[in-house]
């Protein structure tokens, strides 16, 4: 059964990502370290104690559409409301609106930790958290007012409707419809697939955030708009009253994430309310919504990024745990009676290990990620370089650790041998579950293109190298340590910062040149490789911050297995990006 | 919908794999090449009509257990008996028994039909054709004229009973035991869990090999014996009497191949019989069970593999197919109207390339060691030297091909996008299904440990040897080509060559120096390196032999796809054989 590794996060977010140098600067106000280590401890005790027992038969059971409401799996309605009682859900929200205003950093830390709990509960939350920020940001004085209380303690919840049948990475096909009223409002029409928590009986009322186009609105993605329309009209007194003309069709039959509902919603078909049509506000202005959800969806690509982080913890430790248990064999080297644990063969270490440092150098990214965000929003003078840092890690953060989410329950699939396949053991739902994140909020590949051709132009080039230059000096440091505990750490951080800064250079200068489709046949391969040089880079700074600590023996071997056996892809993954596109276009022939 | 690749596969048998060689020499009797292209295709059409259209149902339905007996999917006692009839289970069983004694390659490529097709469905016969080899080298005159008939035809099957809940990889601590009666029969007595298609409604008698103790045996893997203990006791006049004593006590509930019952099996607990144990028959000798069970292991690693195979061809299938048809966005250089085709984005366009690529090399492998497999028996002067390749080759094609399906049908998921989570668009049913592959008929980690301690030492080191110079040689030929479309591919060749042999070196000199535990740590690296060196080499065979043919073009483009885009690996795979062992070990106070 997992427990949150309250000690391991703590560790990445202060002495890692940078929280503790913050604090000490002043920038999180009176936010000191006692304060941080207590929130991670509780919201430990409530994943552990309270969300993770409660996974398994969210799986079983997963969530049921009877008479066109949504009923969530047992215990999970209750789950939640004892979850916003406990203020989580505000955590970092604005104070103005009963939030608690504290760095995103925690808030992502804790969102890891209600993941690996249950993905598919956190998913709830998850949503709602998006929609407090884009309602932050473009919502009028008036929505903000109506809305954003309730959703920041979360005692309503919230949605995000882009997806239609044929719009799905590409938004700009969206064919739903929104209709003005004199009276400032508007009716929706549409159908809108893929709802995550679209319906269900957590709550009594839903909020949806709708993308739709007014009937003038020009083609493509400058003609769409966004639109909150909620399951249940507000009253005055701002109770929910009566019911908006929206309802949940159907739920998907998934791999995974059974207990999160799934919902086609359909909006404006006349089921509900006396005239037919959804009743939506507009948010932000006409034929400007998609700058408004993309608010929604820088969030939402970190927080997505760590459902990968927290499925990886979830499933190492229990790979681990049974690895411990489990006896087959004799080791090499076992000196015990009997059979030895399967943790003592190398191979089944190997795999172990793996796990290990995909799951922390994932981790480590997507706090830095977080960091990077918080950054931007209280760093004085700099704030705009602390976005283009939120910026260019985000793909990263997202596709890195959605990989290593499934790369890492498949291998704990792995190390249970046949019992990883049985579904009791709960190990093969790590996979199902980790399945779906490297697709939603943007695909991977959706990623690794904005992340060749937005991310790396950022000050003309500027950002990204000044990143690499900050990567090469932790490799310094790692030399300069002269720890034999660090093997050949140095050295191969060397060899993958390089690999990553030619790979780069080459991606701009294919961009300057016009070759788009050179560039982005290596998109994936890059964004790999990116990923792989930030894990090694920052296990190497875990090492470093923590050689006087316990554990710092520990995290300096990890992070000399990871630059020892993991980071010497990277020269492959450079090929690919440098050496590979010619092939890639020439082998079309080989799929006609 | 799956469509057997039976140009595919026709071409990988006789150009690749040695097959037009083989019938050129006369090796296989007065087989010849229109024979062969007439069974694939009447197999491709059979799987692809017969079988595929009842793989949905198979996994939505599942196997039940229905009072102590299990029912098959709806339709899939008729789809086997159908299949029986028209000879498919025979097809290189003997023909004294009624089989066509046809090559094993033959077998093993329509293996992968039935698989693509419907892998739950074609593992029931996978046991029985290995029970027919187990029973044809190892069972006395008797046995083989009373069950062999039956099991040839399909009219029985048969299953394959080692693990234990405490005896999975490692045999040797099984419990069941044997005891000897006066009239030359046995009882067993024990659990046996994991056993596939245990127990079903397809056919009227099931055969079970079950190994168990006999009283006096010595303790480990040198005191078990093999039994055959069918499910009804046959009558002298060759038709199932009455009920032996054993049962199907439980199905288990599995991430994949639903259609397929795992059972637990219970032998000789008094349910049926006047005298407790289930009455079985010794098979070989006392207390060399495992040797004849080995004969049964070495056919089912193959077609274990074959499953790999499979899923990673259906799956490609699939992703292809939707790849054409979906539309989002539009790729750089599209010129066409509106959205273009997904297949057109570069990324996309690399996951497919590389799904296929996976897909021949695991084919060819695979194909290569059936060969292998039936020079053995049919070529003059050399057997020894074919036994010790199939032997060499077994554990790469098992593992590479089965790491392939689960690779490839993950890609298959993130080609589709959101629909690929979606249970009914089929893609994550590939998923679910190969993730056993790796796992039974000795883990992948199994089998590298088997291809590093046994597999490499064979002839002193001369097998691997001699094969990496055919290897070399391959290359040679692509340079000698000189075709330009080749591109890098001999160098590439080359180099990934010499990795393989640097890590080979490595690794019996690690053993010759007693350095067994630094050895191990790198097995899975070097397995998965040799199965890429393999993958290169015979795609590149392929792309020589089909020069003048009209695909020649796109196998030699795929060729070089893989060439310039998967070898890469082989140097960081090469790194981690030879360099990795001592950060493994250093590390493992991370697993602490």
């Amino acid at each position: 059964m997992y427990k949150a590794p309250v000690e391991d996060i703590a560790f990445t977010l202060k002495r890692v990502a940078g929280l503790s140098d913050a604090i000490d600067k002043g920038l999180f106000g009176d936010l000191g370290e006692d304060l941080v280590d207590a929130i991670l401890s509780e919201a430990g005790r409530f994943a552990t104690e309270e969300v993770a027992p409660l996974a398994e038969i969210g799986d079983s059971q997963g969530a049921r559409l009877v008479d066109g409401n949504v009923k969530t799996p047992d215990g999970w309605a209750k789950l939640y409301q004892d979850w916003i009682a406990g203020g989580w859900n505000g955590l970092s929200a604005p104070e103005e609106y009963g939030g608690q205003g504290l760095p995103n950093m925690l808030n992502v830390a804790a969102l890891e930790m209600w993941n690996s709990g249950a993905t598919a509960f956190a998913l709830c939350p998850t949503l709602t958290m998006g929609a407090i920020e884009a309602l932050s940001a473009h919502g009028s004085e008036e929505l903000r007012s109506k809305y954003l209380p309730k959703l920041v303690s979360g005692e309503w919840t919230a949605t995000m409707n882009l997806t239609e049948p044929h719009a799905g990475s590409d938004v700009g096909g969206l064919k739903s419809r929104a209709e003005r009223r004199v009276d400032g409002t508007y009716r929706l029409f549409g159908q809108k697939i893929f709802i995550t928590w679209g319906e269900h009986d957590a709550t009594d009322n839903i909020i949806h955030l709708v993308l739709a186009r007014l009937p003038d609105a020009p083609a493509g993605t400058r003609g769409i708009s966004l639109f909150l329309v909620p399951k249940f009209l507000v009253n005055s007194d701002g109770l929910p009253g009566r019911r908006n003309d929206l309802f949940c069709h159907s739920l998907e039959h998934k791999m995974g994430i059974h207990g999160s509902p799934t919902c086609t919603m359909i909006y404006g078909d006349g089921r509900f309310g006396e005239e037919k049509g959804a009743v939506g506000w507009l948010v932000g202005e006409e034929n400007k919504g998609l700058n408004c959800m993309f608010t929604m969806m820088n969030n939402a690509r970190l927080t997505v990024g760590m459902q990968g982080v927290a499925i990886a913890e979830a499933a190492t430790q229990k790979a681990l745990a049974y690895a411990k248990e489990r006896t087959q064999g004799r080791a090499p080297g076992w000196t015990g009676s009997g059979m030895s644990p399967i943790i003592e063969h190398p191979d089944v270490a190997r795999m172990l290990l793996t796990m290990k440092a995909l799951t922390q150098g994932s981790r480590a990214i997507s706090y830095v990620c977080a960091h990077a965000i918080d950054m931007s929003h209280r760093a004085s003078g700099d704030k705009q370089h602390w976005q283009e840092r939120a910026a260019l890690l985000t793909p990263i953060a997202k596709s890195f650790s959605t990989d290593a989410g499934v790369d890492v329950s498949s291998l704990g699939i792995q190390v249970h041998g046949g019992m990883g396949f049985i579904e009791e053991t709960g190990a093969a739902r790590f996979l199902r579950d980790a399945r779906i994140a490297p697709i939603y909020e943007g695909t991977n590949g959706i990623q690794a293109i904005d992340l060749v051709t937005r991310k790396l132009p950022l000050s003309n080039g500027g950002q990204v190298k000044g990143f690499i230059a900050e990567l090469r000096d932790t490799a310094d440091q790692v030399r300069r340590s002269n720890l034999d505990s660090f093997g050949e750490t140095a050295s191969r951080l060397d060899a993958a910062i390089a690999d990553l800064e030619q790979a780069t250079g080459w991606l701009l200068k294919a961009q300057a040149d016009g070759k788009l489709a050179e560039a982005l046949s290596g998109a994936t391969p890059y964004q790999r490789l990116f990923g792989l040089v930030l894990t090694g880079c920052y296990l190497a700074k875990g090492g470093l911050a923590g050689v006087s600590d316990g554990a710092g023996e520990s995290r300096i071997a990890l992070c000399r297995f990871a630059a020892e056996n993991l980071l010497p892809e990277t020269a492959a993954l450079r090929d690919s990006v440098v050496n590979g596109a010619a092939s890639l276009a020439a082998a079309r022939i080989a799929l006609a």
